[in-house]
């Protein structure tokens, strides 16, 4: 019976390491359909989503079966409620990566960046799929050590997406409002899709420590 | 024991409650504080914050207990649960009440708004304060009608949000980048408040009718 339930958690613990990867892949495809207009990739990333809503509704399936019929406690009870935050979470990454696939999608042929700012989507995307994939480690492996170095993957996330404003609203700025509010959008969803996986990764740490991670939340 | 332990249930659901009031208090003093560039008011939402943080921690432990102590089966599993997830996405609303305070307080003696979006902007507050009020009485009441009820709102706030587009990058849109910038932001939290609030009332409705409720994702 216990090792039935210890298989049950680690199946857990592999469905949300697979969503995390999952999600990563979406904003890999998703960045680079919008720097290379490849309108494919962006309906890939679109149809794709459906995965990540599917890989949800299992996870949270197998953390009721678990709390209904093994009533964990202790640290077994943390490992499953951290579970069902972060199903959420990374769904929320899963539809970020979408609502970028969408930008995408909306203003093709046409690109949605103007020159100045596409290496800063660039490197937003390279980092926002690092933390994906980094969580995917977090998550199998509960090394708090990993978990804590996705934190300045963040910091880096924020001043990018910091300075991104300054290029958008300074003098030079020479395309319009329109692309203005495409950027603010964008920059946006990168953001907080960075945000959300250090939030599960607080949330790890949590598992371990037994500590409450502090509350994520962006500075804007 | 059995008593104990719907008083402990029922505590919880108050927590819950009093907490989608907190918010939706904060939501309108910080529009408030938007559109009558009231300091004060800003500043007064930005030190309240915490207190939400401290609700949704309350609300945390208070579930564990009972998961713990109880562990709950069939309908009070689900309210539990369910309870989990509501407290993120209100104490997510509380944030996002926080953002339009801090904007207004950046901008200070300034005003974000130009004169023609703040109609706009006057009405998603209000919405969202219903919203809120609305979520209030379903989490207390778990009345199905009230539950679906919140759509409507939701609804009017993205009509409003999309409209919002149009205005900022229409020819006429006199007041430069940085106020669409803004706007763009702002018009975002506003429409996310409203999200988490039906996101909460449709895994009420998961509670009553036992069947998963769609997943809400905005459209942009």
């Amino acid at each position: 019976m216990r090792e039935a339930y210890n298989v049950e958690l680690d199946n857990l613990r592999d469905q949300l390491a697979d969503m995390a990867a999952l999600v990563g892949e979406a904003m890999e495809l998703a960045t680079r359909s919008l720097l290379e207009k490849d309108l494919k990739l962006a309906e890939q990333v679109i149809s794709d989503d459906v995965k990540v809503d599917d890989a949800r509704a299992a996870c949270e399936e197998k953390a009721y079966a678990l709390l209904a019929l093994q009533a964990p406690v202790a640290t077994d009870l943390r490992i499953v409620v951290a579970a069902l935050h972060a199903a959420e979470s990374i769904e929320r990454m899963g539809d970020l990566a979408l609502h970028v696939a969408k930008a995408a999608r909306r203003r093709h042929p046409n690109a949605v960046l103007p020159e100045e700012v596409r290496p800063a989507f660039a490197r937003m995307g390279e980092v926002d799929v690092r933390l994906a994939h980094k969580l995917e480690e977090v998550v199998r492996s509960r090394d708090i050590e990993a978990a804590k170095s996705l934190e300045a993957d963040d910091d880096e996330v924020d001043d990018i997406h910091r300075n991104l404003f300054s290029v958008i609203m300074s003098k030079d700025w020479a395309h319009g409002v329109s692309a203005a509010v495409d950027i603010t959008l964008l920059g946006r969803f990168y953001e907080r899709y960075a945000d959300h996986a250090v939030s599960v990764a607080r949330r790890v740490m949590f598992v371990i420590t037994g500590r409450m991670p502090n509350h994520s939340s962006s500075d804007i």
